[in-house]
């Protein structure tokens, strides 16, 4: 990505092993994240550009001489943040805040829409997955690098569990695997707050009990209208703009709980008074989506869960940045790219 | 309290039973909270005034024909908010939510500050005390209507537990309290951000095994020093003001947690993504000290904690307005009055 809306393939040196740890991936899945949308609308014209992509599914092709769980040829999914897997965080599950870890097509560390990348702390960062390349749940097993484990972290955050009112304020990707998350984890009432006809078609798929299509103090009114005038015990941030986390504060029940996993777009936290007044715990950040694999895989092999529903457009690599264009405008849900 | 620093001790008609769940309560000691310090400092002028004070033990000297619980001559302790006790926030200990409740000494109900009062919903809201109004236990016992059940939620909004290293941003009354609670929850490290070396002298007497007197950036990076780097698993924010949230939030580690007690000033919270990236838990409100009172009584009864240290001055009625002047200028930590 060179600046807000110009995103190129161009050809780049390969990627190759460069500290002992890491493993060098050819890709086989990648995709475009709605993360990716921030800097596609805002990014400042760059002339080395910005190598993107954070999600990806791929063969390991070599890794370096410290690297003993990852193996040539395994075909693995890659978490959009390394992390070492040894650390006092990642002990604690919380990959993303590693002390050896990093994140993927930001700068720090090779972008994944890219036919190979290298990938640091291999062995603390790769999920081995016992199915071939081309498997059916190709879609499925790629939203555990990322959206699946997003949406469930969300929900984890939010305190979503058996018999709770959930509302997912977001339609993309993140919230309709919010939704996914939360039907998992026993909701009883998941509210989905969105417009788009597809998509909320798909959120009743996956299990939306109600939808709030009006915006603002009218969505805050009619969620409390559907929840006995309370509001909801739990609430899944998947935006990251203050108007969608004032609705966020605005409809979480006194002692509710607000998962963000939208990345905040602004330095200050709308509704604090509020939040504080009600004791709404806010939680949530990036997603420790390492920390789930294990957790949600299963369900996913076992057709328990189908988060690859969010794809609605595959795209080889050069048709990456209309894939951009597509989501940016709303004409796809997410778009998978097969190098 | 007729405006900014105007307090007035006026004579106003009895307090009397008007609703059949009211009793009548004769104060035996009340107090002057840090919260009053709030209008004491910006209250715009007022005819009528705010009766102030939401702290007391007393005695029922009435109650309503709809009150079962509390007698006439019990001694009972009167939390800060008044609740039905049978709602369904009440039933999920969040009293000060509660459908039927309010605060004493905000104007919709009488203020604490005075000879009696009216306490709404006395069955939820008094608990008899099993001592004599004059008990050497008082101070302490007086603290369960506010600082000692607020310092406690905080502690329990911050996830404070065996080994956890905690720390407290404000060194009066309630973040004293929440010393006591930090160490009576099983914090390993206790760190007190103060600079009153009265207060720090306390503080130490209740828990606190460190002292950060810097301000600002120079209080994270000493807290930082002081916990490997990395910060510390919890955080009492005890103020309410930008700058010591915003210490509250660069002082927790990744994965902390911030349990905000102190009202907040702002109607924004600092550092939203400092707070998302760090996927650092921001919990806390309005302590429901209700819920707390059964739980820390006998801590009291049987001399294992000693909150009432914090109050360092007894003022009769007529001594309340100096008593404001006291804690405002920090001569006092907290001052009692006996009626």
């Amino acid at each position: 990505m060179h600046g807000a809306g110009d995103v190129r393939i161009e050809s780049v040196p390969d990627a190759r092993l460069i500290d002992p740890t890491d493993a060098l991936l050819r890709v086989t899945r990648a995709c475009v994240c709605g993360s990716d949308l921030w800097p596609y609308k805002t990014m400042e014209r760059s002339e080395s550009g910005r190598r993107m992509g954070h999600e990806a599914i791929g063969v390991v092709e070599a890794v370096g001489d410290d690297v003993h769980t990852a193996k040539v040829g395994d075909l693995v999914v890659m978490p959009f943040a390394y992390s070492d897997g040894t650390c006092i965080f990642c002990h604690e599950h919380l990959q993303t805040s590693c002390i050896h870890g990093g994140f993927f097509g930001t700068g720090e560390a090779d972008g994944a829409q890219a036919e190979a990348l290298r990938v640091p702390q291999a062995d603390g960062t790769l999920v081995a997955l016992p199915v071939g390349e081309d498997d059916e749940l190709m879609p499925s097993l790629l939203t555990l690098s990322d959206v699946m484990g997003t949406g469930h972290h969300a929900a984890v955050a939010a305190k979503v569990g058996p018999g709770k009112s959930v509302a997912v304020v977001g339609d993309g990707a993140v919230g309709l695997c919010g939704v996914i998350a939360a039907r998992r984890l026993g909701a009883e009432q998941i509210i989905i707050l969105g417009r788009h006809p597809d998509r909320i078609a798909l959120a009743k798929d996956f299990g939306a009990t109600d939808v709030v299509s009006e915006r603002g103090d009218e969505a805050a009114e009619r969620v409390r209208e559907l929840t006995g005038g309370f509001g909801v015990h739990s609430v899944l941030e998947c935006v990251g703009l203050e108007q969608s986390t004032l609705t966020a504060i605005s409809i979480a029940r006194p002692g509710g709980a607000i998962g963000r996993v939208g990345v905040p777009q602004d330095e200050k936290m709308p509704a604090s008074q509020p939040a504080f007044y009600g004791n709404i715990t806010v939680s949530g950040g990036p997603a420790p989506v390492r920390a789930y694999i294990e957790e949600l895989l299963p369900d996913i092999l076992e057709g328990r869960i189908e988060p690859g529903r969010v794809f609605d457009r595959t795209v080889p690599l050069d048709g990456v940045p209309d894939g951009y264009r597509a989501m940016d405008e709303r004409e796809a849900i997410k778009v998978m790219v097969k190098p």
